[in-house]
C-alpha cells in the first residue's frame, strides 16, 4: 500500500478548494480504513467551497472534505468485529459518541457528540479514508457503485418522509434537489395518494417528475392555486420541507390541511417572521425537524426500499466527474442544472 | 317505484337460503334506501349458509342475508344530509351506536352495539336495502360497480395491513381467500420489502402471486423451510393472520421475528393449544386483533390506495352471478376454487 | 317553566356586555334543555368583553356569551337516547358537524364547521342553555358544581398534556392562567420527574406552586438562568405553552432539549419573528397546535384523573359571582390576579 | 486489594448453591470491576437454585449467581470513558453485542447475542463483579444501597407498565411478586384511574394495597366477580401479566375490555390452551410480549420516577442477609411470605 493519497481539501480560510497529497490515515482500534470508491457532493459541500458563515464558524481547516462516501474495507483495526476486509461499504457520516443519553436511547442521531466527516474530522473526497467500524454500512457487492454512494443522502429522504405517514395520503414536498426528489420516490414507493413537488428550477423539477411526481410546480408561479386546484381545495396531508426558503415554508403551511403533519429538513437561511397561530396552533399540526439518519433504523429501511426494488434511484445521479475535477463538478453543483453530481477517485 | 323486490333470505334455522320476495323496506328519518347494484360473498354469508354453531346462535330468522353491497341511493329519510339521491355508494356494515364510548372515541369499529346488515338485520342479496346515511361511503360515479362492492371486505386487508408497519419490511400472510389477497396488494403498494403467502388451496395461491406476492407456499408443503430460507434464516417483521387456522398461526407465530408485530383477523375454530412463552413473551411480539374496518379512517385509506392506482382489485373477482344464481354462486365460494364471488340483483 | 330567563349578552358591537331578558330556548329533536348551575369566565370570553380585533371578525351580535357551562338537563329532544332528565352535566362547547372528515376519523376537535356556543350560538351566561345532547357531559350526582364547571377548560389542560409525554419527564408550562395551572396539576398526576412554570404574575405563579410546581419563576426575572440551573444545564424535555407570548415562546423552545416535544395552546398577537433552525429542525423538535378537546377521549381521560383524585382542582376556583354581578366578574378576571372566576345564575 | 473474594456459585448439575472462594476477576478493556454493596434475589435465582428444566437447559456451571446488583467502581480497563473509579452504580444484567440489528436500532432488549449475568457469566452472589461500562448505571452517592439494588428489577416493572398507556386507565396486575408491586407503584405514579392486583398470596396481597394498589384480590376468591363489580361490569383497560399462570392470564383477558391493551413478563411453565378469538381477535386487544428492559431508555425513565418521589420503593425490600446466609434467604423467597430478599456481601 502507498504512504500518501491524492484528496481534495479546504486548506484555510476561504472560498475553493484545493487538489493536493496527503498521508493515507492511520486507524484507531474500532476503527476501518476505507478506499473510497466512490463520493458525492452534498449542499453542505458548497456552503464549505463557498466559506459562507455557517463553515466559517464550524470548521478547522485543514480538513478534506466529503462526507457522501461508499468503498471497500482494506484495514480494520484490533478490536473491530464488522464489517470484514474486502466488505463494499457505504459510509454514515455522523460518528456519534455511544455514551451520551441521546445515544443510549436509540436517538443517535441527535448526539450533541457527533463528530461530522468532512466537516469536523476528514472526510470522503481523496481516495482513502479512516472511520469507525460502525460507521462502515456493509452492502451487497453487486450493488452499483452509484446507487451505494447515494445511500447517505438517501437516508435524509427516508428519515424525512417515515417522520410522517404518507401511505394513502396526499404529500407536498417543497424543493426538488437530491434529497427531495429521493424523498418523491420513498413517498410513491410507500403508496401516496398523490405527490406534489415544487422548486425554482426546470431542471429539477422534470427530475421531480421522473422520480414520481404526480405534479411539479415552479416556486414562482401559482403554486397556492395549482396545489389547492388539484386536491378539490383542501390541501395537503403531509409537507415534506427540503428547501428552506421561508417562501416555500410559508406555501407550504398554507398547502397544509388542518391536522396535517409537517416533516421539516430544509435549513433556513436566518430567522423569519411566521404565522404560528394559523399555521401550527389553530391547525393542529404536528411539526417535526429532521436531523441526519435514525441510527440505524433509517438504514434498514434504506436497504429495504433499494433492495426489494420499490425504490429506483438510477436517475438521481445525472453528472460524473473524477476527483481531479472538483471544480467542474462544484461549478455544476451550483447551477441547479443537476441531480446528484458524483466523484471518482479512481480515474 | 314497485313495492315488492326480490331477496335471497335465511328463511329458518337450518342449512341453505331461499329467493323470496320481500317488501321494500321503509326508512327512517336518518336511513337512506340504496337499490343494491353488486352484493358480494363473504365467508361469513358461508358460515350462514351452512348454518353452523354461530350462525345458529347469533341469527334470528327469517334475515334476509348480505353485507357486502354497493348500489344507488334511491330515498332518503328527513333529517339525511348526506348521501344524496343519485350518489353511487358502498355500504359499511357495521351499524354503530354513535353513544357508547367506543363510539365516542374513534373506535366504533369495537362499539359493543353494533348491528350488521346480513346478520343482526336485513342485508343486501336483495334489490333494496335501508341503511343509516353515515354507513353509505359516496364513491366517484365512473368507479367500476365489480371495484366498488369490493370496499367493505377490502377495508379488512387495510385495516389489519395497517396495524402494522409494513413498508420496507418482509411480511407473511397466513390465508389467500379474497381477504388474504387484497392484503397482498395493500401491503405491495405500501413498500413492502418482501411478500410471503400461504394457502391450501393452489387457486389461491396463483391469485395471491397474480397480486404481488414474492412467495406464494402450500402451507402444507414446507412453509417454515421455504420462508426461512427465503430470509436467509430471520423469518418475517410482520405477521397478517387471515386464516384461523391454528395450524397456520402457528407457523406464523415460528416464523416471526423476535420484536415482530402480528395482526389477527381471522377466526379459530375454537380454543387451542399455543405456546405463549416462545411465541409473544421471550419474543418481545406484539400482537393486534382486528375487527371490521376503523369508522371510517380506514375508507379514507382504502380510496387513497384505490383512486391513485397503487392498489388494483380488478383480479380480485373471478365468479359473478344473478341474484337468482345464489346456490351455485355458493357452492363455487365454497369450493375454495375462486376469489371474489358476486351477485348481480340486476339480470 | 317559565318563559323569560336572565342573560348576559354582547348586544351589539363595541366593548362591554349586557344583562336582559331573553326567552328560554327550544330545543330540536337531538337537543337537550340545560339549567345553569354555573359558568365560568376563560380567556376568550374577555376577548369578546373588550370586542378586540378577533372578536369583530368572529361575533354577530346579539349573542349570548360563556361556554364552561354545567347544569341540570331539564328538557330533551324527541331523538335523544342520553342524557336523562336530571342528569347533572358539564357542557363541551364545541357543537359539531359529524358528518366532515374530521369528525368521521375520531377527530371531530378540528372540525371545520365546528360553532362555538357564546361565540358562534348562544352561549352558558344565563338561566338556560339549548345544546346538541352530544355535548352533555353526564356527571356523578356529587360532584361539586365549581368542578364541574371546570371540566371544559380542565380538557384544553389534558389535551395539550397528553399530546406529549410527560411521564417521568422534565416539563417546562409557560402561562399560568386557569388552563396553566390546570396542566401542572395533570403533569404531576401522571408522574412528570419535574415541573417548572413561567407566568409575570406573581398571583398566578404562587397558584402554580400551589398546583404542583417544583419552581415557579417569574418571567421577567431570568427564566433561562434559574430553569437551566435547576436541570442542571441541560434544559427541559417537554414544553407546554399555554401563554401565546412571543417572548414566552422563544424562552421556552430556547429551554427545549434537542429531541423534545412542545404542545402548543397558547394563541399569539400575531406572526412573529422565530428562530425555525435552531428551535426545530437542528433541535429535532416535535411541535404540535392543540384545540379544543378530544372529543370525546380527553372528556374520558379528565373523567379518570378527577374521579381517582390524582388531580385536585379545587384550589383553581378562586373567585365566584352572580351573574348579575358579571362586571365585577370580567374586572377580576382582567387583573391577572385569579384563577378561575365563576358565575353563578341562581343567587 | 486482595487476590481472592467469598462468592455464591452453582458448582455443577443440580439443586442447591454453594459459598466459596474465587479470584476477583480481571477486566478487559471497555470493562470495570466492581465492588458489590447489595445483590438482591429474582424469581430466576429460585429456578437456578432449584435446578429446573430451563435452568439445567441454560446454565454451564460452575458459575456465580446473581444479576441485580449495586456497587462502586473499584477499576476500570483502558477504553472506558464513563463510569469513573469511585462512581456508585446498579448494573444493567443483560451484556448486548451493539453489532446486530436489534442493538443498532434502539432495541438492544431483545439483542439475540445477549449473554446475562449470573445465568450466561459470573454474576453479583460475590464480593466483585466485572462488567462492561456500559451496563454500569451511575447513581447519585446519596441514594440507598436498598433503593439501587431494586432498579434492575423495577426496570421490568416500568418496562411492563409503559408499554401500555396507564394514565387515567384502569389496571390489572396480575401477579404480586416483587416485580408485580412495584408495577403498582408505577401505575400509581403515573396517574392510573384504579388498580387491580391479584395473587394466591395473602402476604403479597397486603405488599400489594401498601405499594398503591386499590383493591387486591386471592386469585382464588372470585377475582372475575370482584373486579367485574368494582368497574361497573365493564373491566379493564389495561392487563399487566407479571405471574406467568394460565389461569391468571385467563382471569386478566376476561376481564380486559374490548380494544385493551395487555403486557405479558411473566413466563407460563409451557403450552396451554387459550380462548384466541374472544381474547383477542373479537376483542381487537393489544398484546405486547416484554422483556428486560429497554436498553437504556427504561434506566431514564425509572430514575426520573425515583428521583421525583414519584415512586417510593422502599416497602419493597422486606428481608436482608449476609451473602454467607444465602441458603435462608432462598428459603425465605421460595416462602412466598416475602417482597425483595436482598443479600449484603459486606457483614
Amino acid at each position: 500500500m502507498p504512504e500518501m493519497m491524492t484528496a481534495v481539501i479546504k486548506p484555510g480560510p476561504g472560498a475553493g478548494l484545493e487538489l493536493t497529497q496527503r498521508p493515507i490515515p492511520a486507524i484507531g482500534p474500532n476503527e476501518v480504513l476505507v478506499k473510497v470508491k466512490a463520493a458525492s457532493i452534498c449542499g453542505t459541500d458548497l456552503h464549505i467551497y463557498k466559506w459562507d458563515k455557517w463553515a466559517a464558524s464550524r470548521l478547522r481547516p485543514p480538513v478534506i472534505v466529503g462526507h457522501e462516501v461508499c468503498g471497500e474495507v482494506v484495514a480494520r483495526g484490533a478490536m473491530v468485529a464488522e464489517p470484514q476486509i474486502g466488505d463494499f461499504v457505504s459510509l454514515e457520516s455522523h460518528v456519534i459518541c455511544n455514551i451520551c443519553a441521546y445515544c443510549r436511547t436509540g436517538r443517535g442521531h441527535i448526539c450533541q457528540n457527533t463528530r461530522l466527516i468532512g466537516v469536523d474530522r476528514d472526510g470522503g473526497f481523496a481516495e482513502y479514508i479512516a472511520i469507525d467500524a460502525q460507521n462502515a454500512w456493509v452492502n451487497p457487492p453487486e450493488m452499483p457503485v452509484e446507487i451505494a454512494v447515494l445511500q447517505e443522502n438517501f437516508g435524509n429522504a427516508v428519515h424525512t418522509a417515515f417522520t410522517t405517514d404518507v401511505t394513502s395520503k396526499k404529500v407536498l414536498i417543497t424543493g426538488c434537489g437530491p434529497v427531495g426528489v429521493m424523498t418523491i420516490a420513498v413517498c410513491k414507493a410507500a403508496g401516496a395518494r398523490a405527490i406534489y413537488a415544487t422548486d425554482v428550477s426546470e431542471y429539477r423539477l422534470r427530475l421531480a417528475r421522473v422520480m414520481g411526481a404526480d405534479l411539479a410546480v415552479n416556486a414562482r408561479d401559482g403554486v397556492i392555486e395549482q396545489i389547492r386546484a388539484a386536491t378539490d381545495g383542501e390541501g395537503v396531508d403531509v409537507l415534506l420541507e427540503m428547501s428552506g426558503a421561508p417562501s416555500a415554508i410559508e406555501q407550504g403551511f398554507t398547502l397544509l390541511k388542518t391536522g396535517g403533519e409537517a416533516a421539516l429538513l430544509g435549513v433556513a437561511p436566518g430567522p423569519f417572521t411566521f404565522d404560528w397561530n394559523h399555521h401550527i396552533v389553530f391547525k393542529a399540526a404536528r411539526v417535526y425537524g429532521v436531523s441526519g439518519r435514525k441510527l440505524w433504523e433509517t438504514w434498514y429501511q434504506s436497504r429495504g426500499l433499494i433492495r426489494s426494488g420499490a425504490v429506483d434511484l438510477s436517475p438521481v445521479v445525472t453528472h460524473r466527474f473524477s476527483l481531479e475535477e472538483y471544480d467542474k463538478a462544484f461549478e455544476v453543483m451550483a447551477s441547479g442544472e443537476s441531480g446528484k453530481v458524483v466523484l471518482f477517485p479512481e480515474t
